[in-house]
């Protein structure tokens, strides 16, 4: 029985291989690619092999930038002694839509869930230290995301950044729903949270929302 | 407010493009492209590029092609006075799985609705009737989807094709369920479709199953 010619199944397997996407999936993409303009199925080819080689994680966040820096650490008008931990640069991208943070950022590039066999190791936790230690950040937000995992996280780094001298570590207020996920929240769900956030070991809310913000 | 780099929107927008994919599909696709091998990345824009390259509609059949022919025309023990009538090449690709049809293929490259406006001319079915009209085929067997615009298609077909001298149109038998679609038929369901086809005209099922099969 002949099959699919090679470059197609080459085509699929490579598109099957995209989260989300199953046998049948990459089989349609496979064709919808065939199907249309021989320029359309280039583009994005070319986008592809352009992102990868344009785009690298920021010297000093780990934010996905096009240069050393990314724009915000590249901004001189940013506050660098307010540092927001997040975990992903979608969720630096949700809080830059706010528009009302004007510290920057640490980008963790992956979720830190110990208990799954995902260490610290897998994420930009031991540069966020380092980042600390070296001094002049009076706060580090921990803007993770508030599920279990999000929590997890938050106490790991916690306990990581414990001593830094002269550094408050607070937490996002938890007006953000438990479960959710910050880059679906909406602006004003995610300036609320950022105004009520409370020194991390905190039994409540802190009086008065810490500066930075 | 700093956005994604430009490189990251463009590969965003390309994927956005896709069928099915959405705008926070897209992005988490292209961060999925970013965060792994970036040799990995690079094998599916070689795979678009070499998929597009090499690619072509067979120039007997239209099936999806590494060659002037396909792997199915190319074949010399297929009988050639046998032609089903397919949608798509996944629709083929069903039937080659089930193994027992020995005659060679027509691809329409789409749906025939001229409800919908989507007449004949976005399909291959003036190639289909001239090369019944040059003779040499005994059989055309129409294998369009068992739903409304299948039935519409073999409809539009089976009044093209009328009058070609010495040639039977024949539809699949029923057997597959009003509203389902061939690629995802079972191999048994599929032969006994074609087991039981019956002249286009017909009032019930042939007695005996005409040749070819």
């Amino acid at each position: 029985m002949p099959g699919f010619p090679e470059e197609l199944q080459r085509l699929i397997g490579e598109l099957g291989r995209l989260p989300g996407v199953g046998q049948k999936s990459a089989e349609r993409l496979a064709f919808f690619l065939l199907k249309g303009e021989a320029a359309d199925a280039y583009k994005l080819a070319d986008a592809i092999r352009a992102a990868r080689d344009a785009l690298r994680p920021c010297r000093d966040c780990f934010n996905v930038s096009a240069g050393e820096r990314c724009a915000v650490c590249a901004d001189p008008a940013r506050d660098r002694g307010a540092v927001m931990v997040v975990e992903h640069p979608r969720d630096l991208m949700a809080f830059e839509a706010m528009g009302r943070w004007k510290g920057v950022y640490h980008v963790l590039l992956g979720r830190l869930a110990p208990h799954e066999g995902q260490g610290p190791e897998h994420t930009s936790a031991a540069a966020l230290e380092a980042r600390v230690r070296k001094g002049g950040v009076r706060e580090v937000v921990l803007a993770t995301n508030p599920d279990a995992e999000g929590d997890a996280a938050a106490l790991y780094l916690e306990r990581r950044l414990a001593g830094a001298p002269g550094v408050t570590v607070t937490r996002l207020a938890r007006g953000l729903g438990t479960g959710g996920s910050i880059e679906y929240a909406g602006t004003e769900v995610l300036a609320e949270a950022l105004a009520l956030r409370r020194p991390s070991s905190g039994k409540g809310p802190a009086h008065g929302a810490p500066e930075g913000a």
